[in-house]
């Protein structure tokens, strides 16, 4: 709605009903936390029976004694099932403990610190920079910033990340290291990368020879509908490419199993992986493969996978639905209030233009918490102020029918202040 | 035995004799890995009921739900456990995954890349370098040769460091940033710290406000005896001394419950425990804390791991046991070959003046595997050539025999190659 037409007191006569609307909710005492990515305690449940038959799994898998010190690469069937899970061969995987953001850290403080296969650490350089497609993943962000490396934000688009820019900029600074993706179901936005930019990706001329593609493969099959979206092998694309060095993949079954207390990889080309794990040999001797042998024996294979992530979506799909449906009431055909309509993933991403830190602050107020605005985008800088990341996943379906009637009138409410302060 | 009074002929027979009791060995097809301290499969057994009951442990245990994101620092519970482990608070701790190496790498990485509590990063001084009392653990050591920090020798004594060499070299030279300790059961000797060296590295004065103390408590409830050996706690002296702030100490339950899938700790002050998280939270959202309910759940408390420590000093003590037997019977009053006769942890120290190569290269011919010579010291440089590290641990009984009559034979061969060679 673009309240044109309104007098300033018919407006704020708007305002203020909507302001009761609001402070009803705040008498009611509600403490909803939208904020983070994670799996309510439904889908938790679904992952109990790994835990039941801890103690008859076969240990011995794979010839040592799982519960004893080796293998810093992790065992070797948990990297065949990521090899499956990901298209990759298993000697292109490392499977650790629960965090890929973990290895995400340490691939980058890796090659801070030595460089990567030759090229001189990027301690030693004047500078480094990474691209970040913006909205993106925070967590990437709050990376680079920890470890002083530059950001430059490039607009995220419907298909992946602004490819036109993203080439432009590789091909002539060699200073910029990495792009972060979260190529399926993208943190925020939902959105799968195309074919052609996946392509794109593997296959531009980059001046850094030490270039490399972070693809953050977290929701690889956390499809809602039938995991039918398809995201385009970018090994294969590189590998045609010549460039089967440049991607680092990552992945996890925090939303597959336990959340943080998963098993988590990382895949690459065997030359990036033998560099990684020596520098990783001295930090750890081995992870936990008991945990390992737990998944492996639980998980099985990728068809098992398939009939497990079928259940979180069977619980996922009413709420992004129900967002979805309410937001469509309310907002349908307005010009002002977009929102995406993922087909899998975590999150729903919003915008309105100019009211996002506003909306935030109002609903917090009456205890309906999401990620602060600004959050998915390098130094919290979202130039129009417009970005929300809702995640559905961790309230009931009531608790989230209120939430986002608290939203809707947060939103009413930022627009209509906008408007009548530009009345004035 | 010295050899004197033996002409070269009669050295050389006694040589060949040796020469063909290994040779036999040889033809026995033995492989008898003594190289790295690890428990036995009847050791890791000890914890299999912890599994038994994974499904039933209450995964709400303090608060939140176990199984999903949250709780950088690790469970309360498992804090409280490994407080009382160590003589702390709980405050004072932070449980993570299995590692408690990663724990210590990446304290010291945080140091050179942030720098602590306000002063500068290592990374921009023109050097750090860290004490190194040896014979010493070599992954110690290797963190260091790793991030670049140069190695100062320091001789292990009886009591622990020479502390008259370390308190001179801490006051006099602010590029001194760190020491490194296994203070109980000290990897390799086996001593523990006295009383008084434990006073003097709380109390003295050192030249750089940022140096720290890296106390790995790895073996502080491993006793083969009861675990009578008092540990005097370090905290408490630091405390006294002003110097809370100087204290890092490291444990792990990989010896109590699972190697490698255990968890481990970092105890240290409230404020080197929040800057530490500070950026550990970056790296990661959280440990496994479904692990940490098994390991609660399992252990329950001090006096529980206890009985459990019980049960593995009854599997490891007589293979301690016949080591310093067979040793005995060979060389018991020998000059040239000492040994330790520790009350605990995992490792047994031989020197064999100006052999040890020598002696590993000769067991590892006829299958029997030690850890490399050298490896105990910085840069793997033992001046005298002289230390071995003997880890008992995993062979059987019989296989233990069987190796240590290999050990005793290449002594014997070193030895008298050494005696004949200076004869010429």
């Amino acid at each position: 709605m673009d309240y044109i037409g309104f007098s300033k007191e018919e407006l704020e006569k708007m305002l203020k009903e909507e302001q009761k609307v609001l402070s009803k909710f705040g008498k009611k005492g509600i403490s909803i936390d939208m904020s983070r990515g994670r799996p309510a305690t439904s889908q938790l449940d679904i992952a109990m029976p790994m835990l039941e038959d801890a103690a008859m799994y076969n240990y011995a898998l794979g010839g040592g004694d799982a519960r004893n010190y080796g293998g810093l690469g992790g065992l070797r069937q948990a990297r065949e099932l990521f090899a499956d899970l990901l298209g990759i061969r298993a000697e292109n995987v490392v499977v650790g403990d629960g965090s890929s953001l973990d290895f995400m850290y340490t691939s980058v403080q890796f090659a801070l610190q030595f460089g990567i296969r030759g090229e001189r650490p990027w301690k030693d350089l004047p500078k480094v920079k990474f691209i970040c497609p913006s909205p993106g993943y925070d967590r990437h962000f709050a990376i680079c910033e920890e470890l002083g490396i530059e950001m430059i934000t490039v607009p995220m688009l419907e298909d992946g990340p602004d490819m036109d820019t993203v080439e432009s900029l590789v091909s002539s600074d060699e200073l910029i290291k990495g792009i972060w993706c979260v190529p399926k179901y993208s943190n925020p936005t939902g959105i799968v990368y195309s074919d052609k930019v996946v392509d794109r990706l593997a296959s531009m001329k980059v001046a850094a020879k030490d270039f490399r593609i972070y693809w953050d493969n977290a929701y690889c099959i956390h499809g809602l509908y039938d995991n039918n979206d398809k995201l385009k092998n970018i090994f294969d694309s590189a590998r045609k490419a010549g460039n089967f060095d440049r991607v680092l993949t990552f992945a996890s079954t925090s939303k597959i199993t336990f959340a943080g207390a998963g098993i988590a990889c990382i895949g690459a080309s065997e030359e990036n992986l033998t560099e990684f794990l020596k520098h990783l040999s001295v930090r750890q001797i081995c992870p936990n493969k008991v945990n390992q042998v737990m998944h492996v024996a639980y998980l099985k294979n990728v068809d098992n996978i398939k009939k497990i992530m079928a259940k979180h979506a069977e619980l996922l799909r009413p709420k992004f639905e129900l967002v979805d449906a309410k937001l469509m009431a309310e907002f349908s055909g307005d010009n002002f209030v977009k929102w995406t309509k993922p087909r899998g993933g975590y999150f729903i991403s919003l915008d309105v233009r100019h009211c996002a830190k506003r909306i935030v602050a109002l609903a917090k107020s009456v205890g309906v918490v999401f990620t602060p605005a600004g959050s998915a985008f390098p130094y919290h800088i979202d130039d129009n102020d417009s970005n929300i990341r809702i995640a559905p996943s961790v309230p009931t379906l009531e608790e989230l029918d209120t939430a986002i009637e608290v939203l809707v009138t947060c939103i009413k409410i930022a627009r209509l202040e906008l408007v009548i302060s530009k009345k004035q």
